[in-house]
């Protein structure tokens, strides 16, 4: 399972528990601003009892072209219409090939333990314009996964559950809600201010409307 | 472009140059047992005129489960017949989604580089059992590359060039040859001994036979 330490992944991490499934999660350190992240991801897989969580370092910084990890402004105070926008508007905070790498590494350990299953936390509804949270790219990944591992060479079929591909950023947070997700223990921001979530930034503008719209309080301190 | 540092990328590289291509050259630091191998692109890449050779930093320890990256014993002497065999006869040397991995790194670099021709030397005859060296891995990865970049979302094609992909390592051999490769500057050795190849893993085992059948001396000094 994919753990970023965000809403999203959080949630997806409670889905997966109360379906009955043990977690193995996998979080990256891919040369973020922030480290803030990563405990967070560390400090949801304690509270929701993955079995274990390891970090992998994944340095991008070599390769460049992303707000996330070069030394590019993230954009701020976006309208949230504009947020889901596809083509040309693929905002900068997109990392190249984000997706296909870190599903690639947990590929690779999944095939080392012996599972089948992979979980991750994307969204085609407020995906942010990024290509690779579409339900077309997470089949093309299962087949690829079978085309390119022991266990699917072996006749073996791989899985990728995005439970939350079709949910609104409202859905999503009724849900962890009622499956008990703490989410003052995730973090959303791609630009935080000290400890602080900016709440301005693409990924805040989401989780505030989404608080909102769900009608449940925001338990995160915004910085503005 | 994948450069290994082996035979078979060395070749490849020849190959793209030839046809007119400016190349960037990617290797990966692994946690290999030796970092001969990485010394051997520096040299490849320099010698055949790559534009740039970057190596990425891949911790693949962490995972396991590999002869390669664990502490598994590299198997020797094995017959040549049986080193293509597939399925359960996949050897301990596999990585597990080492090609995925390393393409999915390819790509990302090359969407910031605005290229959309990737290059590998993967092989279907001689890849002794490994899954991910098939064409059909590599038609699902152009897939998966068009629907996880945001050039593919733009409308805009990737190619995998594999040139090696239906040649015998005697052919191979014989068309870099031809291409002015000096094979003396690759290492192909799953566990060198010392400097020198050991001569007997299966690596070695396919290179000294290729070189014979090709009819061309062998510069290869083996330990074994």
């Amino acid at each position: 399972m994919l753990l970023s330490g965000g809403l999203d992944s959080a949630t997806v991490l409670a889905i997966a528990r109360a379906q009955g499934w043990a977690c193995w999660a996998l979080s990256f350190r891919y040369g973020q601003r922030h480290a803030i992240e990563l405990e967070a991801a560390e400090r949801v897989a304690r509270a929701l009892g993955a079995v274990e969580h390891r970090v992998a370092d994944v340095d991008l910084r070599w390769i460049g072209g992303s707000a996330l990890t070069a030394d590019v402004a993230v954009p701020k105070d976006r309208p949230v219409h504009n947020i889901g926008a596809m083509g040309a508007d693929i905002p900068v905070t997109y990392v190249p090939a984000r997706n296909t790498l870190f599903l690639s590494y947990a590929l690779a350990w999944a095939e080392v333990l012996g599972a089948r299953d992979l979980f991750a936390g994307m969204n085609a509804l407020d995906y942010s314009g990024y290509p690779d949270c579409r339900p077309e790219f997470l089949n093309a990944f299962e087949k690829l996964a079978r085309l390119g591992t022991r266990a699917g060479a072996l006749g073996e079929e791989w899985k990728i559950h995005a439970p939350l591909i079709a949910m609104t950023k409202a859905e999503i947070i009724r849900e962890g809600t009622r499956l008990g997700v703490d989410y003052r223990l995730t973090h959303s921001c791609y630009d935080p201010i000290g400890e602080r979530a900016c709440g301005r930034c693409d990924s805040c503008v989401l989780r505030r409307r989404g608080f909102e719209a769900a009608g449940i309080a925001d338990p995160t301190e915004y910085a503005g």
